[in-house]
């Protein structure tokens, strides 16, 4: 409206102005803003959208009085300390600054890193660009994409590492899957990002796969800089992305390798809550084979615009499977969520990173603990992508460390998706399925199969889009390993029949979860080849496993072997250790050892 | 090894010659038939390859008796006129001959048509053209390419029918899905075919695609014509490939309609058995949208060449699901299978199809009876592709009457994939999952949820690859609605966890289902816009029930209504019917009237 406004300004009588003026955008900017301040003065992409729409209105009008109101926010708001959305966030932290500087203050992590992740950061980047190329323009002095050492030119940056290989987001908290950077808000803000950043020749490669440019001054750079041929790839490489408005509040891991043509994408999540559209999915993770999910994260429960379900709004299966701890990939005690599912306590807490090494070409590791999810637990979380002989493609190799203060059960799920090839291990398979629990989320899965499994590994295969996986798990005598299904509960065919394998430790208080997910092979379905469909891994062993050190080590089936020992604090110090017979020292977080 | 020999038969000495001929290819030859007749001198594909490999190689030595034996089988076998082959297939039938020729003579019908179904005669023309070529050569006064009226030429147009927009082959019977007329033996019949038969232009703009030739005179004659530009699309149209080496034993239709950039593809199967590959799916259809299948034929159950999956070959799922009737799309009576799942009896009858007519713009139409399947029971069901202003898309209308001497249980069984957006109707979500029955295929189904249908319409919506279905019923008070999901009694995990909705009509003689199957509408998950989720019928119902005719109508959420009636019966002839108030005439088995 203030955009169309702004077109025809020049064109209308002085009075016409002042009639629509006085009747209809001042009312209107009005009743977003005082009207509504419980919408207008929150962290949260709705107010960043209530924040434009009044400040940009007011700069076409050259109202100060509102431009300042969307920059800074309502002074005197009466909103009740305790008040909520009807999204359970809660309206005003206390002490919290609002209005559209707080919100590019509070939301963007100095990474350029969008709290509610990126699905929700490519929907706020509309309202965000729209209004910071306004003031840019108008307000020239304020300098607004330098604003907080240009988080905004950074957030774009952060929103394109975030996107698997065909460019749609890794879909971290509420999100729905398929939404890419083709998306109309990410094309004005790549456009913007070039044009008002640094003229950063990786945008225009961006943009030409984007195929589309704003008609605009941005989108004129960006179409020059293309006709220059001055674009460079947008390669994507390991990177951490800091949470929390400090970049205090623990973050994301993507961990990039590549062999051949393909890139093998890691996605670990460590963050804070992620506000309202946040999921309890603490040190949890997704993987994937260039643009495919290997293992996945569910995204959210909504078919948005689909009216027969919901009117296209969030579906009760969002709040009772897509935010529970057991629809990620993560451990889940007790068969109850991070935080205990509670919105305010999970807001208080964050994980940490504790350290990552992205400096070698064999090895991209990181680690991250989280010691609030459950009181009494501490849980510590490492995971590499290595490439090495034994294996054919690079490996991920998980080793989730946890320590209770009691005796609990542990549940580590894997979301695949395909087909199961081959099991290790021996299991029943029931004549009726029931469900796997009655809430957190196990309400929602079938049990179709569950067996015991034996000391040493628990070997399972699957194909998906005719590739092959093996999970590779070092298991102890008394682990279960659970096959699941999603659909139970789900009157309304709401969910997908997305299938699961879950690794489970009962009556435990300490244990390591230690696995290799090796990728292999392949098949067509043209010529009916297929290259090798059984592992390359022969054996994964935990050799150690203290409060200072944790030590796997995998064994190839041509005999080569790999150690990988963490030490679990101390970081940065010299370490000389004995395992079995052999001493080894190394300094820093972790060393790998081949021999 | 024939081609091999072949090529190096100018260098070698005379007593080389001698010395391999006598110890390695003549005992070899006598090995594959006298040795083995049961496998020689059969009717099926692995006879035609054990005939091209003696008669090839027979032709290389110049010794006509092997040349013989091949073409025409062995003279005197001492096969129990009861062996079976590991498959279950009878080695010989009586009065059967035996060898190449006969091959061609009885497993292709005269339209081109093999009996085991696409995916074999894929397989199978690999010996056929490669002897037939080899024959060409050297005998050309057998004129191989003009045997049986030029069959050999006129089975590779018949397989290329027998594909989707995609060319991937429908899976009729024994089939994997996924290969097309990408295969190596596809890209030799092509070539084959182009080079010997008439220099069809058509075949080129396939072997275009196929990007490949064979480094022969065929392979050069089309990468010529390529390169004069001669080549012209091969539009695939409705047609009906007759079954049955006379012609005479029904046949598959396949109906397509085109809208917009899309072609719909409706594959109706009224076959013989199939021979030992063959399914129990007596008038059963899939329905593809260009290559994606909407409704499903689900193949065989067998990962070829995936060593751990049974070593690649059958599964025993394929016998007790993938060959049952209740895996089809088709009338399953009682949960007994067509013929009582027996081979034998399966293979004594075949379907017949009533008429088709394919002339008209708005409508493409195929009609069938099968009246053995189940003794005391007629079926017939009636397939239309239809344009209309009513519908956005072609849509599917079926009408399956079935007549029985007892009251029976008739299941209806459709196979979609994807998600549910809605349904008319209301059901009930078990608690537990339970199998829909204990045998015939029925004890690989969970029944998710079922419901009583009303007198009136039952409406099924689903969404798959962003586009949206809806199935509009004709219900009546006791019908029930099943939906049911693939995966029970299956320890192994070998059958895909694919959805099933199926409509059951209990203690029931005579019925009629009539539906009419609608794509609608789409959905961009990067716009997040959808439009036309919701069905654009507003009622299907039964206007006219006889054993002389049926007639259906359908109304438009745009009041528009479509009359449909078959004559039963005297199909040519002139009618002259009164519904309701209305009289209506028409000249020949059907007539389609807007209002
Ligand atoms: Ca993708
Ligand atoms: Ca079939
Ligand atoms: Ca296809
Ligand atoms: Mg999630
Ligand atoms: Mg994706
Ligand atoms: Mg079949
Ligand atoms: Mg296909």
């Amino acid at each position: 409206m203030s955009q169309a406004y702004d077109s025809i300004y020049d064109w209308l009588s002085t009075e016409d102005k002042k009639f629509l003026e006085e009747n209809l955008f001042h009312p209107y900017a009005d009743f977003l803003s005082e009207g509504n301040p419980k919408f207008f003065n929150r962290i949260h992409n709705h107010s960043t959208w209530g924040n434009a729409a009044v400040g940009m209105i007011g700069l076409v009008m050259d109202n100060d009085e509102l431009v300042n109101r969307a920059l800074y926010g309502l002074e005197n708001t009466n909103i009740d300390k305790a008040a909520r959305d009807n999204d359970g966030g809660l309206i005003q932290q206390p002490g919290q600054k609002a209005g559209f500087l707080a919100n590019i203050e509070e939301a963007f992590s100095p990474s350029g890193y969008y709290t509610e992740g990126p699905y929700y950061q490519r929907y706020a980047m509309y309202p965000f660009m729209l209004f910071a190329k306004a003031l840019q323009n108008k307000r020239p002095e304020l300098k607004i994409f330098e604003y907080k050492d240009g988080v905004l030119i950074k957030s774009v940056d952060a929103l394109l590492n975030l996107t698997d290989a065909d460019g749609e987001f890794f879909p971290l908290n509420d999100a729905q899957k398929g939404m890419s950077f083709f998306n109309k808000s990410v094309i004005m803000a790549v456009d913007a990002a070039y044009y008002y950043g640094e003229q950063d020749p990786r945008l225009l490669s961006v943009a030409k796969k984007q195929g589309e440019v704003t008609l605009d001054d941005a989108g004129l750079a960006v179409a020059l800089g293309l006709k220059n041929d001055k674009e460079k790839e947008f390669q994507k490489k390991s990177i951490v992305l800091s949470d929390g408005s400090k970049g205090n509040k623990g973050g994301v891991g993507i961990l990039r390798i590549t062999e051949d043509e393909s890139i093998f994408s890691l996605v670990m999540k460590f963050t804070s809550q992620g506000d309202s559209h946040g999921h309890y999915d603490k040190l949890s993770y997704s993987f994937y084979n260039d643009g495919e999910e290997v293992i996945q994260d569910y995204g959210f429960s909504r078919f948005v615009n689909i009216e027969p379900k919901n009117g296209g709004g969030y579906l009760k299966e969002n709040t009772s499977w897509a935010k529970q701890s057991i629809a990620h990939n993560t451990i889940v005690q007790n068969e109850t969520s991070h935080f205990n599912g509670d919105f305010d306590t999970g807001n208080k807490y964050h994980s940490e990173k504790y350290f990552s090494d992205f400096s070698k070409d064999n090895v991209q590791i990181i680690s991250a603990k989280e010691e609030n999810a459950y009181p009494g637990t501490k849980m510590q979380r490492t995971m590499a992508l290595i490439k090495n002989d034994i294996f054919q493609k690079p490996v991920l190799v998980d080793i989730f460390r946890v320590k209770g203060d009691q005796s609990n059960q542990y549940d580590l799920p894997f979301y695949y998706f395909g087909q199961i090839i081959e099991t290790s291990f021996e299991y029943d398979s029931p004549e009726k399925l029931e469900k796997l629990g009655s809430k957190n989320g196990y309400q929602h899965l079938w049990k179709e199969a569950s067996g015991a499994a034996e000391a040493g590994n628990a070997r399972f295969t699957w194909s998906e889009n005719n590739k092959f996986y093996t999970l590779t798990s070092a298991t102890m005598q008394n682990d279960s390993l659970i096959l699941g299904r999603l659909g139970a509960s789900d009157p309304e065919f709401n969910l997908r029949r997305d299938p699961v394998y879950i690794w489970r430790k009962s009556n435990t208080k300490d244990a390591v979860f230690a696995s290799v997910l090796e990728p292999h092979g392949s098949y067509n379905p043209v010529t009916e080849l297929g290259n090798n469909s059984f592992s390359q891994v022969q054996n994964v062993e935990v050799l150690l496993d203290s409060d200072e050190y944790t030590g796997i080590e995998i064994t190839g089936t041509n005999k080569n072997k790999l150690l990988l020992v963490i030490s679990n604090n101390d970081a940065e110090d010299q370490h000389n250790i004995k395992i079995g017979n052999r001493e080894i020292s190394w300094k820093g977080n972790y060393t790998l050892i081949e021999n």
